[in-house]
C-alpha cells in the first residue's frame, strides 16, 4: 500500500494562494458558473487563510461551505439555491482549491493531474482512420516499406477483398502470415468457403473438408505461384501477391494443416526470413494475429533509420477484437504500439475508404497547385 | 461424461452399403482427387465386408489401408505416392465410410454432421452489412417502428454523427438510452469532448468536469429540448431527436451523474416508459450496452403481430465487442437476437455507407421501372 | 429471416387440450401460486374453446384476462388484488396454455422448450472441481494417460508450484508445451522473475534481459536436463518433468527466443512429436494457450479405444480467461471440449484442492472397506 | 507522431564513459556471461571513445563487433564461438551502452527504463491473494468498514457459500447490490437453480419461470426479512445478512423482475442509500459487476480518513474476468484500483482459504507469545 505524502503549504506557490472563492448556487440543484468539479483524491481548500479538507469527499461534485462554517461535498442535485459553491478551475492551489495529487505514489499519471480515460489501450477511445490513411498514403508515395501482418480472421470475414485492394494499390511492401491466412484465402477461391463457412457465415454441408481438398490441389501444382499460373487460385490476397511480384512470407506453427508447400515449417528459418523484412520496415500493420503480431514485434526496432541517419518513430499499429493483446504485444516491449480494438473487417473496410478519400483529396491539391502555378506565371 | 451408442449396422441404409473405394495417391504427399477427409468421431469403414475402425484417429486427415491390409488415419503430407487413399465425401456410409456422429449424445449439431463454425456468436463470422442495411430500409419504407438501444460508447467513439444522420433519415422510431450517452453527446456538443477526452483521444486538461458542467447547463435551462431550444445544445443525437421530434427515453441508474432533466430515475417508471415503445416495435438495434440491451430484451416478444394477425420474428440486432453481451443477452431468453462482435463506432459507419447504398439503388430500381413500364405503355 | 410454422392445433394433444384455468390474484403485486411464467414466443391461450394470442406479449410476465375478457400479458408488479391470472406450468398445452417454441425454425434448443443459459461456454456457468477432481484421480488410478497442454500464463501467474504437484503426484502422462513455458519457469528457478516480472507482479530493474540469460545458461549447458544435473534449474515444472521421467515436448514457434536446446523448431517435426502422446491420450486438459490447444485438438480423436475395443469419450478440459478461446477450438471441431472459462492460476489452485481431496476421501473408505470386509471375514 | 530527442553526449554522465567492454562468445550461439541484451529502443555505444549506433536493431539480442569494426545487433543463436559481445548490464552509458529510452516522448515509463509487462491490470499478473487477505483479517479486527459490491455472477456460479462465510465472520460491513443477486440467491435457496440451471450448470426443465415465483414469493411475504422469519429464505446471502443484522443496500435498475420488496427503485434515492456506506468504507471489494462497481467507484474517495485526521489509502480490489471493467473503472477515475481478473467463483473460494489461513496464523502468533511471555516471566 502506498503511503501518504502530506503536502508542502510553505512552498512557493500554496504560500502565497489566496482563500477560494465561493458563489450562491441560482437555483435548487443547479450550480454556479465556473463551479469547481471534485475529484476523489486529498482536496485542500484555503478559507480564512487555513487550508481545509472537506467533509464526505467523492468526485463529480461541488463543495458546499454552509451556514455553520463546515466545508462538505455535495452531489449538485443536493444544492439549493443560494448555498455557497466554490468556483475555479486551478487544481495548483493558485484559485484557493488544492487537489493533492501526489498524495499516494503512482495514483495519478506523471503530469499529477486527475484525469479520465488515461487507459492507452480501450475500445471506447476513438480511431483515427484519417491519420492512418494519411500515414499510409505518405508511406507509400515516399518510398518507404510497410509490412502488414495478418491473421485468418481477415480472410474469415470477408475483409479479403479490401486486402487485395491495399495489395494492388502499392501499399503493402511485404505480407507476413501463417500457412492458415494462404489456406483459408485458397479455400475462398476455389471453393467460396472459409473452414467451410459460407460468406454469410453458415456451415455448408461437407464443408469441413474443403481446407483440405485445397491445400491438395496446391501441393499437387507443387507451388502458390503453379497454382495461380494454372488457373487453380484465381482471385484472392495471394494471387494477388503473386501477380504484383509482392513479397510474402509464410511460416509454419503446430497448428498447420498441410501445409502448403511455400511455408517455412522451421522456426528458426522462418524468422530470419521475417527479419530479412522487419530490417527494411518503415511501418508495420499488425492484424488480428497475436502469435504473428509479437513475432514481429519482437524483430522490430522501435524506430527507422533515414536515410540521412536521423532516426523517427517506426509507426506501429495493432489491431484486434481486444485490448488484450494489444495490452501483451506492449507488455513484451513493444511499447510504441498504437491500438485499434475493433473486429479486422470492419478495420479493413473503413481504413481502405479513408485511403481512397486521401488519395483523392492529394489528387485534387496536386492538379489544383499547377493550375495556380500557371496562373500566376501567367501574370 | 456421456455414454457410447454403437452404430446399428443392421439398418437399411448401412446393411446394404458397398466396400470403401481406396485409390492410389499420385505423389509424395499429394492426395487423390475426391480424398475422404476424416473428422475426430468414431468413423467406420467398409472392407471386404466388415465395418473397421482405422488406427490412430484425428481430424482433417485421410484413411489409408496399407500393404499389410492395416487401416490408419495419415495426415496427408506423411503419405507416398501409391498409397491406397480411401475417396468419397459421404459420412452416412452410403459409400463405405461412416462417421458416427451420434456415438456420443450432443457431441455435435442437431443433424448429426460433425462441422465447423458452429458457434452462434463469434468474432470470426462475417457480418452482412448489406443485409441488415435492407431490413432497416424495408422497416422505414413499410412504416415499421424501429427502436434503438445504445450504449455511451456510440458517443465515445465518433459514431454520433453516424446516428444523428440514422435519426434525421428516419430510421429510428425512438431511442432509448441512460443518462451517460445524453450526457456525452451534449458534452461533446458544448465542449467537443467526451469525459473529457478530445475527439482524437487524448485526455484534455480540466477535462474530468466538463461533463458535469454539461449537466448543470442543461440543468439551468430546465430540460435538454429548452437546451436545445436556448442554443445551448447545437447538434448531437439529443439535438437530433428534438428537432426531428423522435421519441426518447432516457432511464436512470447508479452510474448516473446529475442526471439530466428528462432522466427518469425510478426503475420502474422507466421500464413502463420502455415498454410503451417496445409493444409497438417490429425491429431492435442494440449498441454497446449490455444493460439496457438485457433490459429491453426482456421486454420485447421475439415476434411481431401484423395488423392481419400474421406472425413474423422481430429483427434484432446486438452489436458487442465482445460475444459475451450477446451471448448474455441470448442466454436470458432473447433467442432471436443476431451478435455483431465489433466496434460500435465502425458498426455505425459502415451500416450507414450501405444503407446510403441500398437507398441509392432502391431510387435508381424505381425510376427505372416506371421508364420501362411508359416504355411497354407506348409500345 | 426465418418463417412463421402456424401451430397445428387439430394434432391430438392440442385438440383435446381444456381451457387454461384462472384464479385470483391475492393482493396487488402478488401472483396467485403456480402461475404461468411466460416466454417472449408465441403463446396460444385456450379460453371457451378458442386458442387466442394474448396482447403485449412479453417473458417473466403473468396472463391476466380483465373484466371485458380481454386477455394480456403483465408484469406480477402490474397485477391488482383479485385479477384473474392464469396458472399453470405446462408449456405444450395440456393445462390449455401452448408456447409455440417451433414458431420460428431454430429459435430454441433441439427439444423446443424455451430455456436460459444455453450458451455452451460461459463465464456464468459454474466449475464442477470435484467431477473434474475425480476424472483425474480414475485416470491417474487406472493407468490412463492424461496430456496437459499450457501456455505461460501457467508460469506468469504463479500456478508454477500446482504444476509441479501434479507432475511429482503421477496425473501428468506428458506435458506438450511451446519455448515460453520452459524459458519462464527457468527463469523463475534462476532468477525469481517472470519477463522481469517479480513473484508479486512488479516489473524489476534489468528484468527485461532475465529471460535471455536464462536462456543462454541451458544453452551453455547443452540441454535443460543437463542444467537440471548441474544444479543451474533447482526446481519448478522442467525439473520435476526430468526428476520424475515425465516425457515432454517443448515446440518451437516465430515468437520464441532463443529457444531452449530441447525445443523442436521445425513445425512438422514438431506435429509428429505432440501426436505420439496424444495417439496415447485417453484425457487432456488444456490450459491458457490458443496455439497448442486448437493444435492438439487437430489431433486429437474426440474417443478414447479401451483394450477391449470399447469407445468411450475423450474427457477434454479447456481452461482460458475468455469464452473465445473454448469456442474457436469447438468451432475448429474439438467439440467434446468442456470449457472452464477462468484465470489459470486459480484453476490450477482450486483443482489441486479438490484432487487432494479426492484422495484423502479414497483413502478413508479403502481402508474402511477392508476392515469392514474382515470384520465380515471374521463372522 | 512523437519527434526525435537526440542524445546529449556532453552531459556528465555520458562525456566521461568508457569503451564498451566486448568478450568472446564461448561457443556457438552461447553468449558470454553479462552479455548485453537489447531493447528495440535506439542504443548507442561507446567504441574507441565515439558513439556508434548498431545495424539491425531489435529486443532479446546481442551486440557484436565483427572483424572489420561493424557492430550488429544479432540473435544468440547465430553468434558463433569467438565473436566479440558486448558485456554490461547498465543502460545509462556507464558501462559504455547508452539506451535512449527519452528518445521518443511517452515512449516508456516515467523512470525511463524499458521494461516488460507495464500494464497495470494483466491476466498475466499474478494475484497476491495472501496480501489481500492479511488487508482483510486486518480491517475486521480493527474495526474497519469494508463495503462489498457483487454482481449476481457470484450467485451463479457457487461462490454463494464462500460470501456467506465472509458475511457469518464478520468481513462484510455493508453488502451493495442489485436485485438480481438477491433474486438468484434466493432461488438458489428455495429452488435449487439460478436463472434455472442447475448447480452442475445444466438449464432445468420449467426453470426459467422458477425466478418469477421465488420473487412471487417474497412478495407474497411482505419482505425479504419476513421471508426469512417465516422459513421461505433457510440460507443464502440474504439469509446470512438478515440473521448477523449485516446491513444491505439493494438498489434497482431497468433489467429487474420483480422486483423484491426492499429494492430501491428510484436510481438518486438508491445512490443516497449506497453513499451512506461509501462514505464510512474502509475498504472496496468490487466483485464482477461493472454497474455497480463504477457506481461504487464514482461516490468513494481514494482515501480513508483516520480519526487523527491522518489519511491512508482506501484499499479497492475490483474482480472481473475481463481487463475491461477494471480500466474502465480507473478510466472513470478510480486510480486507486487494483485489478484482479479472474472468475468470481475462483476468486472468492481462494480468497476465503487465504483468510482462513491468515487468521489460523495470527492465532497461533498470539497463543505463543503469552506462552513466551510467561516463560519470559518465569525466569
Amino acid at each position: 500500500m502506498p503511503t501518504f505524502n502530506p503536502p508542502n503549504f510553505d512552498k512557493p506557490g500554496l504560500a502565497s494562494a489566496p482563500d477560494a472563492r465561493f458563489v450562491a448556487a441560482p437555483a435548487d440543484g443547479v450550480l454556479p458558473e465556473g463551479f469547481f468539479s471534485t475529484t476523489n483524491l486529498p482536496t485542500y481548500v484555503r478559507i480564512g487563510g487555513a487550508w481545509r479538507l472537506p467533509r464526505e469527499p467523492r468526485m463529480d461534485s461541488a463543495l458546499v461551505l454552509d451556514s455553520a462554517g463546515e466545508l462538505w461535498v455535495r452531489e449538485g442535485r443536493r444544492v439549493k439555491k443560494g448555498d455557497r459553491v466554490a468556483v475555479g478551475q486551478a487544481e495548483d492551489g493558485t484559485e484557493g482549491i488544492f487537489v493533492h495529487a501526489g498524495a499516494f505514489m503512482e495514483e495519478v499519471g506523471s503530469d499529477g493531474e486527475f484525469k479520465f480515460m488515461v487507459s492507452e489501450v480501450s475500445r471506447e477511445k476513438p480511431i483515427d482512420y484519417a491519420l492512418m490513411a494519411k500515414i499510409l498514403v505518405d508511406e507509400r508515395d515516399s518510398g518507404g516499406y510497410p509490412i502488414w501482418v495478418c491473421g485468418p480472421a481477415l480472410v474469415h470475414s470477408r475483409a479479403r477483398n479490401d486486402m487485395v485492394w491495399f495489395i494492388q494499390h502499392g501499399f503493402v511492401g511485404a505480407l507476413l502470415a501463417g500457412n492458415a491466412v494462404a489456406v483459408h484465402d485458397i479455400e475462398a477461391s476455389i471453393f467460396g468457403t472459409t473452414l467451410g463457412m459460407s460468406g454469410e457465415g453458415k456451415a455448408t454441408q461437407g464443408g469441413h473438408g474443403l481446407h483440405m481438398r485445397a491445400i491438395n490441389k496446391v501441393r499437387a501444382a507443387g507451388s502458390i505461384a503453379a497454382a495461380v499460373a494454372n488457373g487453380t487460385i484465381k482471385d484472392g490476397i495471394m494471387h494477388a501477391c503473386v501477380t504484383t511480384n509482392t513479397p510474402f512470407v509464410l511460416t509454419g506453427s503446430i497448428r498447420d494443416d498441410g501445409p502448403l508447400p511455400e511455408v517455412i515449417t522451421d522456426a528458426i528459418a522462418a524468422q530470419d526470413a521475417m527479419r530479412a523484412h522487419a530490417v527494411k520496415a518503415t511501418m508495420a500493420i499488425l492484424i488480428a494475429t497475436a502469435l504473428h503480431a509479437i513475432a514481429t514485434g519482437n524483430m522490430l526496432p522501435a524506430f527507422v533509420t533515414e536515410e540521412d541517419g536521423s532516426l523517427r518513430e517506426l509507426a506501429t499499429i495493432c489491431v484486434d477484437s481486444a485490448e488484450f493483446v494489444v495490452s501483451k504485444l506492449k507488455d513484451r516491449g513493444t511499447h510504441q504500439a498504437f491500438g485499434v480494438v475493433t473486429n479486422a473487417q470492419d478495420f479493413m473496410h473503413i481504413l481502405r475508404l479513408y485511403v481512397e478519400r486521401e488519395i483523392d483529396q492529394r489528387r485534387i491539391a496536386s492538379t489544383a497547385v499547377p493550375a495556380a502555378a500557371s496562373a500566376a506565371a501567367a501574370r
